[in-house]
């Protein structure tokens, strides 16, 4: 007879092994995938998820549980941090129907190619039926966790757990009018870009993310970086982590956003080694991962100490570049101005396109909209916030893969990660000292350290909130954050 | 309640696509995979494997295949055949032990490492206690279906249904002294293969490769090819094909390689649609599989038809070719002579590669010979059959993956698929009606159609006698192979 310890962790191994290779079925189809294999991939796709749920709902994972409760496992334990997410897994997994959790995973599956059609011909009507079929199915998960006081708590607490609703609701309202002035007060900065656009030849790119990666750091022969169409990081484990890319021939901003998936990638990469197969050693929420993403993209690769540091291999690479200073190119990677495309923002201006949409997905799950609306909703919104017309829906409400399915609270942690981020960084120029020059040395060790210990390591140990607490001495506050953007943008950006 | 014949599907289809799944994860470890994933990766194959065995003995399967045979289904339809398939299918599993296939499972997937390691030091030390593992898993294996006369059939009925170890012996001593005359006779053969050796630009073998493939034909989007260290054929499903290769600067062997794994991809991409996702839209065999890629290797692509049509375009994509006419360029490539690398091997030369290591397996699994013995009776063997001493073991008892993951029975199903090869090809020749015309016009459809109706659209509908008897009026008779190679070796082979 095993123990109850090992004969969990053995049924959570399984389910989280199958969870991981859904993922990786997923990096396939989006990076290597003969087009015709999508008649087969919803179908293998649905399959691990389906297994890894019943995995999970087993009634004798309950009973395991209840086991190991009568044990006082000691709460600051790792073992008692595996009962404890295991039973917050269980709890949430058994309340929701196997047919309604097929039935979702599937609407998901089959919205992807509906999306790729409405967006690329900017064709609302393809897109409606597939948001009302992932409304209705979510308002049919929410029921399943009985009457609440706020619906939208349900969702949330999927991406970021145990957040409420009112916390985004009060951070946002704290962030969006600093927002609004910021972006009025900087509309009419005048600033050269221009030769942020050229030719960019494509295999000097993908050598320039390599170089990039390797020297953010990581363990020889773990990482691979592949083109696609939408970026996104992913992999079957600590030591197999897969980021990818999109490259234009026209610009660079395939550098920036793998260093944002880097920070993704290494989140993944720093997991607890002998946890991370399980559960518990899963990263701690969406909020907590994008701060990584966010923070190597943003406060390491937009900022001056790292382009003093790396510039002049930017510019060995790409001879366009050997007559523009580094402030100058400083200031043109900085350059904000509104724009219609949330993950083509700059850092001031990504803020209220966060906020947009959660102020819409607030109003979609109290059925205070109707869904055929969103687009002038979202022109309107646009409008208010950024003083931007939308042109047409691929570029207003159909930019985003999201909604189409199901994924209907996940937005929000995009900015509650990017507001972490500065605090998590904070924190650690103080632990570390002299981050900037540490940075300007292209020397990351010691930030990637500081992350592993402070955040990676700990795995789902901690709800987000605690974990942040316990590094940082606070829980999410957006001041760091509105002093960060004042401070970098507020004066003018370069000499 | 579902219908017994639904739910047996259902249950089927799960079964095969954690198998298929297990096949991708395998594709990905061998081409894209960063290198230390292999840590995670051995544990995901094989729980796929695992569940996939579990779907498969579940007692409900048994129950339900119990009603089913009590419908008298029509032998000849195909719902008929799936319960007869998965009968078969059902009482070899619920022979063997969980715990043993997991075991057989595991021990197969880490020798891996092991078996490059040994390898590439040519270190029979290295490779001993692996062999020795998987001989002892595969004695246990034989033991779960009781007593029987000759051990080795239960092996070999696991790649090469319902054939019995005396039948192959029997073709392959009408084989042997045929093919070691023929040697002798082409021993001191003079042809010039020198220009066969160069400098072969990469991306252009690449695209050679591609012009190939969609030059034999498939349907549109849904393949690829990879460069790999072993080349394989593998996939998804139908409409998700990937072969493999391996690509070397000085010289074109990727071409024939991948032409050999063509013939497997297509004959996985012409599988019944229908019946696909289930067992019985499974192939046959190995034998027939292979029949499949020797065919496209070696009767197409080493045909002088085929060179007659296609040899101005490898001559425009490499000049060095130029000055070499046509028949020269043939009698090159099809130079035969003997060699230490089984898969490197020349049409007359290959079978004896493949009777040495029958007759190995046969005293292995007989417990004839002690395993530590296995390089000196290689090399025996080699010097006996081929005329050549062996150099080391890295190009000798090595030189195969098969053994060490414990794929004992496998190997006599690569030459008893040549032999069958030559068989199909004469009754699609007279079906068809001047294939060889057809070739030099670089018309495939005609054969890639016959090749449909009666092999690959058949599933596992048939036993591969059954399937071949059908299709040509005989089941497996050296005699036409022995016929062919005496005609295109026999007399010189250009003019």
């Amino acid at each position: 007879m095993a123990d109850a310890l090992d004969e969990l962790k053995s049924r959570l191994a399984d389910h989280q092994a199958l969870d991981h290779l859904a993922y990786l079925l997923v990096w396939d189809q989006r990076t290597m995938m003969p087009p015709g294999g999508f008649r087969h991939r919803a179908e293998h796709v649905s399959l691990l998820q389906r297994l890894a749920h019943e995995k999970l709902i087993d009634p004798e994972v309950g009973r395991l549980l209840d086991e190991l409760e009568r044990r006082d496992l000691d709460p600051d334990s790792w073992e008692g941090a595996l009962v404890r997410v295991a039973r917050r897994d269980y709890r949430k997994a058994v309340q929701v129907p196997v047919e309604l959790s097929a039935e979702m995973a599937r609407a998901s599956a089959e919205a992807a190619p509906g999306w790729i059609e409405a967006k690329s011909t900017s064709n609302f009507d393809i897109f409606l039926p597939l948001m009302e079929r992932n409304v209705e199915l979510r308002h049919r998960y929410i029921e399943c966790f009985g009457p609440q006081d706020e619906p939208y708590d349900v969702l949330l607490d999927d991406y970021e757990p145990e957040m409420k609703t009112a916390e985004v609701t009060r951070i946002f309202s704290e962030i969006k009018p600093e927002l609004v002035e910021l972006i009025a007060e900087l509309r009419d900065r005048d600033v050269d870009d221009s030769f942020l656009v050229g030719d960019f030849d494509l295999d000097e790119q993908v050598a320039l993310d390599y170089e990039v990666v390797d020297l953010f750091g990581h363990r020889p022969d773990t990482w691979r970086i592949d083109p696609t169409e939408h970026p996104f990081a992913s992999g079957a484990g600590i030591d197999d982590i897969r980021i990818t890319t999109h490259y234009y021939r026209d610009h660079l901003k395939s550098l920036f956003s793998t260093m944002h998936e880097y920070g993704h990638g290494l989140y993944q990469h720093q997991l607890p080694r002998e946890w991370a197969h399980l559960p518990v050693g899963e990263s701690a929420g969406l909020g907590v991962h994008e701060s990584q993403s966010r923070m190597w993209e943003n406060l390491v690769g937009r900022s001056l100490p790292f382009w003093r540091g790396f510039y002049p291999r930017l510019q060995e690479r790409f001879p366009q570049f050997r007559d523009v200073d580094v402030d100058r190119f400083y200031a043109a990677i900085n350059r904000s101005q509104p724009s219609l495309i949330r993950i083509e923002a700059d850092e001031v201006t990504y803020g209220m396109h966060v906020i947009l949409r959660f102020e819409l997905e607030q109003d979609i799950v109290n059925g205070r909209v109707e869904l055929k609306d969103l687009p002038d909703l979202w022109g309107q919104k646009m409008w208010d916030y950024l003083g931007i017309e939308v042109p047409d829906d691929a570029h207003g409400v159909l930019q985003d893969m999201h909604w189409s399915s199901g994924l209907i609270g996940y937005f929000s942690t995009y900015l509650l990660g990017t507001v972490m981020s500065v605090q998590y960084w904070q924190k650690a120029d103080e632990d570390i000292g002299g981050l900037d020059d540490h940075l300007e040395r292209l020397e990351f060790a010691p930030l990637r350290e500081w992350l592993e210990e402070h955040i990676h390591s700990q795995g789902r140990k901690y709800p987000p909130q605690e974990l942040l607490q316990r590094a940082t001495g606070s829980t999410i506050d957006a001041k760091p954050y509105l002093a960060y953007l004042k401070r970098k943008f507020g004066a003018p950006v370069a000499a």
